[in-house]
């Protein structure tokens, strides 16, 4: 059985396990190919995720201060109701900058669902991701919820997961087995990312599903640990797109025990949630839009939490660091340079910086290491920049990626391809 | 007689002249070939500016935590110095974490061009740009500077203007005459650019000369203003090189009266300073690395100044907005997003978006306008987004560029090239 240590001094033995957001007992999804984007090109692009019994359900939703209507629907579901049943999701079109039009055609989803799996509409969440600015063309949607009620199974999650995809190269699904009193639980989910991720992400999705017996409370508690040390540790703050949604459903029909606050049980869960959301936000990095490296930022002995994460999350940022990457260069000074304008508190002539586990400057100042060591490291497709500080004791961590000429190429076109596709399909 | 209206208020008389950093009266310069970035390649990499008489000096270095040697020592000579006389600057190498050695280089070279033209040292500037963490190679310097002091010119500024450059496609000069009570003042200068400007700017350099008869008080509060309203519109809060230094010598040789505090005079000088530091500041976005478009981002009817601005920076910084313009895409709703994760109060319903003079986004929904007519703008090589947020009055304008495949591979393996060339010249 492996081991995860997230926190340094809690451990939590866990097995991985196939079957991603349909993983827990008592889940089931389907997805069908809707022609959302393209009538012309039937690729899967509607699912919808079920749990047979109530589930207590938490969220976190997008900061942005433009919301897409699905959005603002299923904000507004999940604070109502502690019984959420399902989620309807569809990639081609994010239902953002749609207006009043856009918060009708969620309603109008939601209710659909509800009314052909016997639910009310509020117990339905609506997630959108694709195209900015555009009417969702329900005529491809609501005719096909029936049938795609009537389909839903045991093992949908691969289904699911390449329905919520969109310049994704590939489906992202994780889930866990954990040993809890004298059972398990499981917690399962899926993903999808591309996009640069940060700074501007597109749209991140996330659906996790879990048989754990725990409360709201605690759900809530756990939700908001796990989604700032995974996910949040991919978006930078503030940056986030106008659709990115996390759900986390929880029916309870695991056979362990039900979870108490402040038990050894509570922390058990808390990490195996990190885990999870932690796996699939490492590949939403990894898939970003034509990225060839993944690289670990960590920033040490900051001399607080908020210095560290703001010298981490300067370096993930620069396009000038993520371009040395791309081309395999071990350039220290564009490194130091963003820690530099940070806002972090530093002295300069303190700081190390190791690319892998060798070290590029000393002090502020080059260090000895062979430059070819140095390139070694950062030719691998996966790797680590540690900066030392040397303030105080706080670290933080952030996963980013390369900038490529092909990311560039990728997205220089996509409104103007999205409206031509829209006129010869008759909807512009 | 061309006029310049910068603030809406004040219109100022001036006519455009040749001459950049040595058209007021009084300045000289000259530049030389040292080889110090490589010296197989002799191109101009040295160049001195001189006052022949006191000039009032006031200067605005980076706000970068990591700072070069070189700006280490000007900002000391600045502070101490009411009579600076000259301007020794080079590029090939940047003198930034070089530490107690990079110090001592700079002070070196102070006191090399003090002695040569019978100065104190602290009456000499000394600023660098070029690759960051490589000590600075003093034997190719220091023994041109008395060649480079006996070759001074009153119209060495385009020289000068090509001494400093690195990656800029071409030098970058401006200057003007302004009538001035029975006379007239000039001011001129030549700026040094590239990188992507924003959001992570390579070195800007700006040196700007004046005969206009000014206190350092008052030269001192034209700087701050004409910098805010000129090259801090191209390069975002906080994310300055190392190396960023704006220098502003006047000398008061002009025939025309000197400037009182508070006079109509003042606000002329104000203004002429803004208009070259403007024009200057163009100058560096338009021949940014690689770039191929110009685009003037202005937010109107914020709620506050700083909504204004932090809209706009957003808007300039996304390098999913920017990759849109690369292609030519109209693409307004990755404007909108960038501008609700921005941090400026806004409420979507209530945008409209403009390219150029048209509406592409109403309301925060599509507008009618054709997206032909859209695109043609964006297919410029400059235009305008105009973002109004219909909240309030405040006003803000950035300039930036688009993010090309070319930028991406242009920067992709500077400093291991720089690291191979040194050791083929034996300095490594």
């Amino acid at each position: 059985m492996d081991q995860f240590d997230p926190c340094k001094d809690v451990r939590i033995p866990f097995e991985t396990i196939e079957g991603g957001v349909t993983a827990a007992n008592g889940f089931r999804a389907g997805a069908m190919a809707c022609g959302i984007k393209n009538p012309e090109v039937k690729r899967l692009d509607l699912t919808l995720i079920v749990s047979d019994t109530p589930a207590v359900t938490d969220a976190v939703f997008t900061t942005n201060k433009v919301r897409a209507g699905c959005v603002r629907v299923s904000m507004d579901h999940v604070r109502r109701e502690t019984d959420i049943r399902a989620i309807i999701a569809n990639s081609g079109n994010a239902n953002a900058c749609t207006g009043v039009q856009g918060i009708q055609d969620a309603k109008a989803t939601a209710a659909a669902v509800a009314k052909t799996l016997g639910l009310q509409a509020r117990q339905v969440l609506v997630c959108s991701t694709g195209i900015i600015g555009m009417q969702m063309p329900m005529q491809r949607i609501l005719p096909n919820i029936p049938e795609l009620s009537a389909n839903l199974k045991d093992d949908g999650s691969d289904e699911a997961a390449r329905a919520i995809m969109t310049s994704d190269t590939k489906p992202k699904s994780y889930a866990i087995r954990v040993p809890c009193g004298d059972g398990h639980f499981h917690v399962g989910g899926i993903a999808k990312g591309a996009g640069m991720i940060c700074p501007n992400m597109a749209t991140m999705l996330s659906f996790i599903t879990t048989d754990a017996k725990v409360s709201k409370d605690e759900l809530k508690r756990a939700v908001r640990y796990a989604v700032e040390q995974s996910f949040n540790r991919i978006t930078i703050d503030g940056d986030t797109s106008t659709n990115d949604t996390v759900i986390v459903m929880s029916n309870g029909q695991a056979d362990a025990p039900a979870i108490k606050r402040g038990s050894e049980d509570a922390m058990l869960f808390r990490c195996a949630l990190h885990k999870v959301m932690l796996e699939l936000a490492k590949m939403i990095v990894a898939d970003g839009e034509r990225v060839t490296k993944f690289v670990e930022i960590r920033v040490r002995n900051a001399k607080t939490h908020d210095d560290a994460k703001k010298a981490a999350e300067a370096v993930a940022k620069s396009m000038l660091v993520k371009c040395s990457w791309h081309g395999s260069d071990p350039n220290w000074g564009r490194v130091i340079h963003a820690v530099g304008y940070s806002g972090a508190r530093i002295r300069e002539e303190l700081i190390d910086i190791y690319f892998g586990g060798s070290l590029a400057c000393k002090g502020g100042l080059t260090s000895t290491t062979p430059v070819s060591e140095l390139e070694k490291i950062v030719k691998e497709p996966k790797f680590s920049v540690t900066i030392d500080l040397n303030m105080g004791t706080a670290n933080y961590v952030v996963y980013t990626s390369d900038l490529s000429e092909e990311y560039v190429d990728f997205n220089a076109s996509e409104y103007s391809a999205a409206v031509h596709a829209r006129r010869q399909q008759g909807l512009a």
